[in-house]
C-alpha cells in the first residue's frame, strides 16, 4: 500500500470511529430508524470528502477534533443524498458500496426518514461548541454547508440529473450538472479545511480553485467508471447512464477525450497548490489518487 | 372576525411575505425545483409554529424582524416534513392545505428533493446574522431546530407513526409519538420566542410547559377532527387513521374522553401563563383558538 492509500485509509478510519460516536446510539421503539441512519453512515465508503476538509485544514495545523468533527457533517450530508438518490422514485439503486442500498436493506419509508435525519444530524453536529469554541466559525461552516447541499447546490444537481434531456446534454449543461451536484458539496469539503485553519485570502482561492479541478475531474473519472468499470469494482450497478439516456461526461465527449481532460485538469489543480510548497503533499498525491482510482 | 383571528392572519400575512421574500426565485434548468418548494411553502396554511415563535417573542418585546426569520425557518422544517409525510411511501396522501399534495402536483422525485431543500433552506436562514446579530443565539436557534426535528424529535414521531401497532396503541405510545411528531416542534416554536426575547429561565420553563400542553391539545384536536371532520373544512382527507389501523388520541380513548383531556390540557396551559400576566393574552387566546378550531 503506497503512503498516500495509508493515510486515506487511516483517515476514512478515523471518520467511522468519529461518526460511530456522534450518532445517536438505537434504543427504544424508533431504533430502527437509528440503525438505517448507522448502516447508512457507517459503510465502506472512501471518506473523500472527510479527507479533503483534513489535510486542506493540516496545511495551516488546524485543530484535528474540530477538523474531523466537521468532515463527519459533511459524509452525512453526502449520505443522506446517496440514500434519497437511490430511492425508487430518484435512480430507483439496488446496490451501494458492495451492499443493498438503505431502502431495500429496510424500506423505503426508513430510507427516506433516515436521510432527513442524516441531514438535520449534520448542521446539529456543526452548531456544537465542539467543532469550534467561535460561534461565528460553527455558522460560517453552516452556511457553507448548506449553500454547498441545497437549493442552489447539490440538490439543484439532482434534479439536472434527474431532468436529463430536458435540460441539456451539451457538455455545458453537463459541466454544470456536476457542478452542482458533486462539485459543489467537494468543494466546500476543502474550503471547511481552510476556514477552520483560518486561511488568508489568497490561500482560500487556491485551495477553491484545487477543489474545483478536482471535483471535476472526479466525475469524470465517475463517469469513465460507469461506462468501462465493473460491479466487482464500483460496488454499484454500472452503465446505468447509458442505458437511462442520461448525459454525462463520456457519453458527450467519449471516453479518450474525458480521459485528456482529466489529466489537464490533474495537473492545473496540482499548479493551484504550488503556493503551499511542500505542505500540500497529500492534497497534489489525492489528486492522482481521484484520477487513477478504479473504484 | 375576532380579535385572535385578526392577528393570527395578519402573522401568516407577514410569515407568506417574509417566506416570498427569502426563498429563492425559480430560474435558470432547477426552476421547477424552487417552484416546487414554494408550491409547498407559501400555501395557505395557519403558520401556528410562526405564531407561537413570534407571539412567545412579543411578551419580551424582541425584535420583530428576528422573530419573523426564525419563525420562517421553522415552517420551512414543518413544510418539509409534511411534503415527505405525504410521499407514496408515507401516507400517500393527494390533498394537502386543500390543494394537490406536491407530488401529485409536480412529482415524486421533485416532491423529495424539494422536502430536502427546504429542510437546508431552514438551517441556512438561521446561520445567516440577518436572523440576530449574535452568533451563539444563531448557534442556539440551529440546535434546538436540529434537536426538535431530527432523530430524536419529529423524524422519530414519523418513524413510530408509521411503525403503528407494532410500536404500541395504548395511551403512553400515542402521547409519546405526538410528543414527538407534532409536539417538538411546536415546543420549539414557542422557546425560539423565548431565546430571542432573552426570557428568564423561569419564564422559559413557564413558556416551555405551556408550549407542552397546548401541542398535546391540538393534536388531540387534531385526531377529533380527523375522525368527525369533512373534507370541506380539514383540506385533507379525514378518517385517515382509522382506515388505516393506525392509533390515535380517539382510537384509544374515544372522542368524548378525547374532548375531556383538551379542556384539562387547555386551563393547565393557560395556568402556565400566569406568570406573565397581560402579556401573554394572545397567548392565551391561542389555546381557544386550538382547542375550537375546526380545521
Amino acid at each position: 500500500m503506497s503512503q498516500f492509500d495509508a493515510r486515506l485509509k487511516e483517515t476514512a478510519e478515523s471518520v467511522n470511529v468519529a461518526l460511530d460516536a456522534l450518532l445517536p446510539r438505537p434504543q427504544g421503539p424508533e431504533a430502527r430508524l437509528v440503525e438505517a441512519m448507522r448502516y447508512a453512515a457507517l459503510g465502506a465508503g472512501k471518506r473523500l470528502r472527510p479527507f479533503f476538509t483534513i489535510e486542506a485544514g493540516r496545511i495551516f495545523d488546524a485543530d484535528e477534533g474540530h477538523l474531523l468533527r466537521a468532515a463527519c457533517a459533511i459524509e452525512c450530508v453526502h449520505t443522506y443524498s446517496l440514500i434519497h438518490d437511490d430511492l425508487p422514485c430518484m435512480d430507483d439503486d439496488d446496490l451501494r458500496r458492495g451492499r443493498p442500498t438503505l431502502h431495500r436493506a429496510f424500506d423505503e419509508a426508513t430510507a427516506l426518514l433516515a436521510g432527513d435525519a442524516l441531514q438535520t444530524f449534520a448542521f446539529e453536529a456543526l452548531a456544537d461548541p465542539a467543532t469550534h469554541p467561535d460561534p461565528q466559525m460553527r455558522c460560517l461552516l453552516i452556511t457553507g454547508l448548506a449553500k454547498a447541499s441545497g437549493a442552489v447546490g447539490m440538490v439543484a444537481g439532482q434534479v439536472a440529473d434527474m431532468a436529463g434531456q430536458e435540460i441539456g446534454s451539451d457538455l455545458i449543461a453537463v459541466t454544470r450538472m456536476n457542478r452542482l451536484k458533486t462539485g459543489a458539496l467537494i468543494n466546500f469539503s476543502v474550503d471547511a479545511g481552510a476556514f477552520i485553519g483560518c486561511a488568508s485570502e489568497a490561500e482560500k482561492t487556491a485551495l477553491s480553485r484545487y477543489a474545483h479541478d478536482v471535483g471535476l475531474a472526479f466525475q469524470m473519472v465517475d463517469d469513465i467508471l460507469d461506462a468501462e468499470g465493473a460491479v466487482r469494482d464500483t460496488g454499484k450497478a454500472v452503465g446505468k447512464d447509458k442505458d437511462r439516456g442520461k448525459a454525462n461526461f463520456v457519453t458527450v465527449l467519449g471516453v479518450e477525450a474525458t480521459r485528456e481532460r482529466v489529466g489537464m485538469l490533474a495537473a492545473q489543480a496540482k499548479r493551484h497548490l504550488a503556493l503551499f510548497g511542500p505542505r500540500a503533499r497529500v492534497l497534489l498525491d489525492a489528486v492522482d489518487f481521484v484520477v487513477q482510482r478504479r473504484h
